[in-house]
């Protein structure tokens, strides 16, 4: 999407460098637009593990380029397969980083020559981030089938969308998930308005998704997250919707913290939510998501302190007593039970498994 | 409660100096503790509507010495009700303060000598920062025997109590209406450990309350407001404790924007979710919060900028972009249905009218 007029994705093979891969420095966001340089297998894990790069699959497809330069850089297979294992490491909830890892290394073990096995790499990397891209415009497509629908009951008043954390372009390749049928919508000029949790403690909502929407001219209001179910007992939310890092086979949902909280007060004021997702990010092997997906504990330093621009400078200030413990979990799970409808590249099912199934036969086991 | 081992109230009359009244500045805790001396109505008025106090029963005491401080200043009885009209404007949600500047204009208008007048309304204003303690004591011993009621299935561990904004001494006089089953319990050796909500846009649980938790010694946590559910999927949680600004008779209940979500998952997931209060916050003329509460709008400047230490001073950092709107309500609404009991200083019932009335018969109608 558009960042200042310029279209841009959040990742790509610089131009007359093959070996260089480029990418937006997220944690900069919105303060500063820098473009940083990706070579070595470690800048990669760095890129990934630092939130340089965030978004599920973002993340699946930096990990891919970042097979593609364990072929350039490492000798062995032994030793490729090693960069595999260091890039599972990096975040532990996304299923599409797993994924990604496993398609890559199958791949790269077709061949036992280093040149090919770099040739085969980039060309597989560079087709994950086509696919990622293709899939983001689909779900757009079944999500703008949503929005004009809600849209016909509105009299020409914007479709109020909520949305939690960043399932944008800047999380995807292009378009984003959640808000790829906010895209869509927007240039087809159907009216809509994006309520942006602002999504402590890291803040993608109003640090990215607030920036993505914003460049792209689309209009929108940053509240804190204890707002939306104030926001839906008055009419003021026509539907929610958001993205997915990890999907069991019966619809649970594993997202950014919180999302639990917006489905529950959907449900209890009778607002469609809907999750929006490539199918990348089921993971077919598990069925109850709140016993069973694992939730990234991160540094107790991002609840402690916020992060902002001070006017000269990306800065950070202490919220509470030095002394206070804080506790911060990324991710909490959304029961299958509280979603309205799952948008796939496939099309739009319920979030029980034999819908899902009906979407996905080859899943049958 | 106490502050570096030293007993405090939150509002007290100066020793020796008997027209000035002492509080604590509580927009520069936890960073910095200073006492300000509030002598002309205009003081009592910004003190409220600048969040030097806040808090319902602070609010209404404060208002109370904002009413004695206008027998002094003012000749007229026109004028003196005059300052009973701008004191009323100062925040639009605590039902506290219209009562407690209701009960002081009753108070004043028995008599028509200044000098009278002043006497009746200091004594007024000081029995009600004594009825206001002794209901928070009597709230606490209440709510004391649910805590000890959990503590019998915990085996010893702590009971933890999820707690959202400051319904702390710090809103109160002392004691405080959420927080005293947990000072009392924590007093009595019961183990207790409390989840603190930051309690976005102004950060009162992660200011106010882990400050006062912490200076008097209660294990707490503080947590991102998006973190609740989670913790309350994967049992980490056994009670909700809240305040009220202001309570329907049929046990809806306005408090801190946010409150309505935890009551949502405390109840999808069969948490005893308690809301305590003493009974001045009763507003017995009406029955449906969420169309009747007016909530209050704040400036969109709380959800833009974070406030908190640099290092040197308190100090704010921009936390999105800068042409991005926001939307600022203060509270919301939690239904009578999703709550499992009111504690109040006359006992605990159900969140309904026929309940309520039983502990309450003199508000039958």
């Amino acid at each position: 999407m558009n960042i200042k007029g310029q279209h841009y994705r959040t990742i790509w093979v610089k131009e007359n460098e093959p070996e260089v891969v480029q990418t937006i420095d997220q944690r900069l966001l919105p303060f500063k637009f820098e473009i940083l340089d990706l070579r070595t297998p470690e800048d990669y894990e760095w890129a990934i593990s630092d939130m340089i790069v965030r978004g599920a699959p973002l993340i699946g497809v930096t990990a891919a380029y970042g097979m593609y330069a364990a072929t350039l850089s490492k000798q062995s297979r032994h030793d490729i397969l090693k960069v595999a294992e260091s890039l599972k490491k990096t975040r532990p909830t996304a299923v599409d980083l797993f994924n990604s890892i496993e398609r890559m290394t199958h791949a790269i073990k077709t061949s036992s020559d280093p040149v090919k096995q770099s040739q085969i790499a980039l060309s597989l990397a560079n087709q994950m981030a086509e696919e990622s891209i293709e899939g983001c415009r689909k779900i757009g497509e079944y999500g703008l089938e949503v929005v004009k629908e809600i849209s016909k009951r509105k009299n020409g008043e914007p479709v109020n969308i909520l949305t939690h954390c960043n399932a944008g372009w800047l999380a995807c390749i292009d378009y984003g998930t959640a808000t790829a049928p906010v895209y869509l919508a927007h240039e087809e000029g159907i009216p809509v308005h994006v309520w942006v949790d602002e999504t402590r403690p890291r803040n993608q909502g109003s640090r990215l998704t607030a920036f993505e929407l914003g460049e792209h001219g689309v209009p929108h209001t940053v509240i804190a997250d204890n707002t939306g179910g104030h926001l839906m007992q008055h009419g003021m939310v026509d539907m929610v919707m958001v993205g997915t890092d990890r999907t069991t086979r019966t619809g649970d949902v594993a997202n950014k913290i919180g999302t639990y909280l917006k489905a529950l007060a959907a449900h209890d004021n009778n607002i469609p939510f809907y999750v929006a997702l490539p199918s990348s990010t089921f993971d077919w092997s598990i069925r109850n998501g709140i016993e069973e997906i694992p939730i990234e504990t991160r540094s107790p330093k991002e609840v402690k302190y916020m992060e902002g621009w001070n006017g000269t400078e990306i800065d950070d200030v202490l919220l509470m007593p030095y002394s206070s413990k804080t506790a911060n979990y990324g991710f909490d799970v959304t029961p299958g039970r509280l979603i309205t409808g799952l948008i796939t590249e496939k099309g739009i099912c319920k979030a029980d498994e034999k819908s899902i199934l009906e979407l996905f036969p080859e899943q049958r086991t």
